[in-house]
């Protein structure tokens, strides 16, 4: 099967595009009724993915990335459209994204300047088109890093004693700032149940280590105490149950009998800060579904 | 977005699955007009993967994977009204395979009998669901090996004076046997541009280099001498132009000042023979399209 | 600092070499004896490598490949003078292995074919410089594989009630065969404390798991359940707490969610049956120091 | 062979340490003449490398840290009395580097800021035990990032007519910072002849592709073109021959069809700055040796 390597010039497309997102259980002409619906509707598909999981008999998962340009109605008529012709037919869990949204993140940090850093310079140099209208620390002592960015960063500190009223305080902070998605970047403190349950699958964080080899506190210390020859980072959405949320990305070094504890926590900081900035880029990409406590990543 | 688990058990299907394969110059209704026509003959789809170069404005490659069992009329009916109905509309190259009809994988080898005892292995354990009919080699020396697994074994030797003459007749066997693919398990013979014309896109040949690194003659010498800190394989197609056939896929392991000339060839063995493996087995299962001197691969 | 390549022939050396092993707590002096010691009985140094846990105030570990071609003496009285003149004053743990001596292997395996034939496979390719007197399983299914080879395969079936004598029987086949390595390639037994005790730190498991994630049984099918996003295998020396002895190589492979659970056991073929070649050949080639829980690998 | 963890708590060391470097033709004797010689002026060895090219018959390296605490002489008077001593006998090429003694490193660069910024970080981290005097770039662009590190910054522009000028106004800064070390963190220009034979293996480039795989110009869009499945970064030392010095470090990301060149572009930066940083880290800490045109990296 040979093809021949036609490369047209796309056209102007000051519109955008857009991402419809569909997960539903599984059955015959799904893909059919969607993208037949796409198509009257003059949408042009610039990329497409969907997985069928336990073969075809489980639960279905499609995205799919058109140009707004050909439309031939506004996106929220499309929207309500979607809503009325397709998606009742299937049971559908849905939505449309536009891409020219940038979502609203703010970060969680604690001392560790490492993930933070490498996000904020991401975002500066264009690769996560997002907005970062807050940081969040129980310390201060990163605001300097923070603010040289031009982001604002809010001090919380927090004692045993305030630990709940601190949570309820952060929670404030998000909800004004309309934030999106919440990124834990080495923030030492563990979120409640309830802070969670109000951003459910929004909140990231990066556990540092080849989850679910060391969960818990000081993974690095452990696996210098076991002596493997392997670490690695996990970034995965935060659940009530500490470090068991559903992955997203991990990765590995690898190490030997010369390192020392020490050298474990700086090769770890490689892994972290690059698995944490994959998983939020693939998140905000709407390339990540949750599938019970699983993900299904459309890279 | 949260999904629920639903693991419905699948019935029975003994009547297997098909794979639509398709590629053609993009433009908008492809997937509505293929996913429509499977829907309505009944085709459940079971795993789908499309792909858009050029976002949107080059060349469109799809492959759907569908049961049997459901469908309204024979595959080979199927095939006629695709024909038919689907493919002109949008000038098409495409085909439909069985994936319970076993291609026939004659390969080709010479001195080396890691690649080759390899695959034989993956074969016989019902990893790689192939048909062997035929080992060809230029020396007599793995004769034990293939036959011990049941495989014919034909030893054609060659000379610079026979060379023309041996290769029509490793020709004349393959057409004999009726390959459907030629791999070239560390064949060390050239082949013709002749004979690559017999088996476009279906001769597979790993090259004990990371390429474009170390093309040609003596690669893991030539990564000693330039004292690389990683080696690698490629498996490609094969084309006239040597190693310069679409990739298909490569991997690479990390060395050091302290491994000889030898060492690099031990460590090289491991790569070749998993990455020509991945490659044979992505290429049965209709997941590699050729794309101009590149390749798609849905993995 | 530049050096000029100068690549002078080596001597015919038929004796081949010697590695002296040393390990003791850490303090000055111990390469200055060892060194001078060897040079003065004519050993000339192939490959040396020491390391000092913490930082030189912990455990030394030392090995030294010389040949045997230069010595003044038989290297069994350079064995008896260093016992004698060096280890004394260092309390040192230590031998002198001839690595013209093969050692003998004797393997365990239960169903699973693919560790053990890789092991054959190297063994018979001369990269595994071993004797291989016996192979012994619970199932008598991959007898023909073995004896292919001419390799002798024990059938030693167990059952709940037999497994204390099996084992005893298991133990007098070893002993018969002066067994001095054990390697369980995919072995699905658990043996005893008094088993492993008449083999310290010479049973080498492989684990189909990054350990310490996914200890114990079915750890595929657990991987798979947690969703993680790299599985991995871990070779390590058996020891009376399942799972826990000290970790000799480990190595990952990347999956997703397309791969069913039956992906993920045959991806994880592909990384057990490397890293457990990898961890019979450092052993055999006196590469591993066992540490306390952990190991010291001179790569 | 078992050993007990011995953990004993190293004494206060404010005295730091030092590393004897040596490289010479390979014979017998070297180390005990070396360890001897340490042993006995009160040194105690922390770390120890050493390597025989040729299997003993090539050329020999040693990388010896210790303690300066214990030393009966001062660290000069050590280096005269090694100079003395122990050198002329073996025609060494050696040097002792105090570990407290931050080399200076001089960085150029030119529009992409993910290298030198990476280095900066480090820097400042503590990870870098550098000093970093001066970044030189042939554009304005980065100067507020460079000056917001507290690290001064100089602009020489350059134009085809101006190049010797200009490269000769870069090693005038260079040497007035007394810089030991200058590093290529993407500078896209040419270094003549003349100006590296000023630093003989002290200047490292990175350059964005798998040497030797698309050296020159524009690697990314030729990986692209040529469709390989991993892409990746190279750091060695600059010399006349462009892209053809020594190599320190290499490092691969795997990619797929799906990569934009632009993809790519990003996929790299990753390894870009992961390579270069550790081929600086291995640098300073006196871990790379150069032979001939190959490196030995005592990691």
């Amino acid at each position: 099967m040979i093809g021949r390597m036609v490369e047209i010039e796309p056209p102007p497309s000051n519109a955008g595009t857009a991402r419809l997102l569909v997960q539903c259980a599984d059955r015959p002409g799904i893909v059919a009724a969607v993208s037949r619906f796409l198509y009257e509707h003059g949408a042009n598909i610039v990329q497409a993915d969907q997985y069928s999981s336990a073969g075809g008999y489980g639960r279905f998962f499609m995205r799919s990335e058109f140009e707004l340009g050909g439309l031939d109605v506004p996106s929220e008529e499309l929207e309500r459209l979607f809503e009325d012709q397709v998606a009742p037919r299937f049971d559908m869990d849905w939505r449309i994204s536009l891409s020219d949204r940038r979502p609203r993140v703010g970060i969680l940090v604690s001392r560790s300047d490492h993930c933070l850093l490498d996000l904020l310079w991401r975002w500066r140099r264009g690769e996560l088109p997002i907005e970062i209208p807050l940081v969040i620390s129980n310390h201060d002592r990163l605001r300097g890093d923070v603010e040289s960015f031009g982001v604002p960063f809010r001090h919380l500190s927090v004692t045993p004693d305030t630990k709940g009223e601190q949570e309820r305080e952060v929670l404030e902070q998000l909800r004004e700032t309309e934030v999106d998605l919440v990124v834990m970047a080495r923030y030492m403190q563990i979120l409640s149940g309830a802070f969670i349950e109000q951003y459910p699958s929004r909140v990231i964080n990066i556990h540092h280590s080849f989850l679910p080899a060391f969960a818990g506190a000081d993974p690095y210390g452990r696996a210098f105490e076991r002596g493997v020859k392997i670490i690695g980072a996990t970034a995965h959405y935060a659940t009530e149950e500490l470090d068991e949320g559903p992955i997203i990305e991990q990765d590995v070094v690898r190490v030997s009998h010369r390192d020392t504890r020490e050298d474990l926590v700086r090769h770890g900081r490689e892994v972290e800060r690059s698995v944490l900035a994959r998983a939020v880029q693939w998140h905000i990409e709407d390339r990540v579904f949750v599938h019970g406590h699983k993900t299904v990543v459309f890279r």
